[in-house]
């Protein structure tokens, strides 16, 4: 089956889109967390952030920062929710972030939670050295 | 009271760090979603993503990809989930991005739910309008 948000960015999937332009698609959420939720897409299929090219990045997330700006301003919010999953609930596989708008006490309060703690200094450190030495290891991305 | 993150960013608090550069800094959330749970943050103190210069947007973004995908790598998960929050729910007002290792069944299955349905078409019509039209009172951005 063909990937749906393509089908969305060359109009043959039907969507309400709130912005364009030549690299980047915005459209409403069908199943908003609140209205006013928006998803926005690069037109290539990319599946995940890490596929997304390095010239890509700086357009895409102008966009996004607009997106976040517009949706408050639109929806009378007070702030915004800005995030993309990568594979790991990921509905769509083609690269897109949610904006949603923001209000305290909306419900979403509890998002981040439960939190947990490292077990000791040495734990977080030994953690911290192992993304340090991924991060090496994958050269300039 | 002064900014942790800018504290943090100065070398004046402690952290994990597991990247810097000459306009980013990551480290370990110290209370992590799991293990590996990183904070991306701008070494400029800017309160939220619609602060942040269009030409910082490619240089940070580009880190927040990078670190998606050695927090993957190091935390052996099989996606990650990368965002941030603006003034509702942001804890620290310096802007960051949070990334975070994912598994299937890590718990975080349920994270976006409840999500509602736009009453009608023409509901979310609407919605889409008062987007476009914030889109289009902003300028470029």
């Amino acid at each position: 089956m063909e990937c749906v948000f393509c089908r969305i960015v060359r109009g043959e999937a039907p969507a309400d889109r709130v912005y364009e332009d030549g690299s980047v698609v915005a459209f409403l959420d069908v199943r908003p967390l609140f209205e006013g939720h928006v998803l926005v897409v690069p037109r290539e299929h990319l599946p995940t952030l890490t596929d997304v090219p390095p010239e890509l990045l700086g357009p895409y997330y102008a966009v996004v920062r607009r997106l976040a700006g517009a949706v408050e301003a639109a929806m009378d919010a007070r702030g915004s929710f800005v995030a993309s999953n990568n594979r790991v609930s990921q509905s769509v596989p083609h690269f897109h972030t949610h904006v949603v708008p923001r209000r305290p006490r909306d419900g979403l309060r509890g998002f981040f939670w439960p939190r947990g703690r490292y077990r000791d200094a040495e734990r977080a450190a030994e953690v911290a050295a192992a993304v340090r030495a991924a991060v090496s290891a994958d050269g300039a991305g």
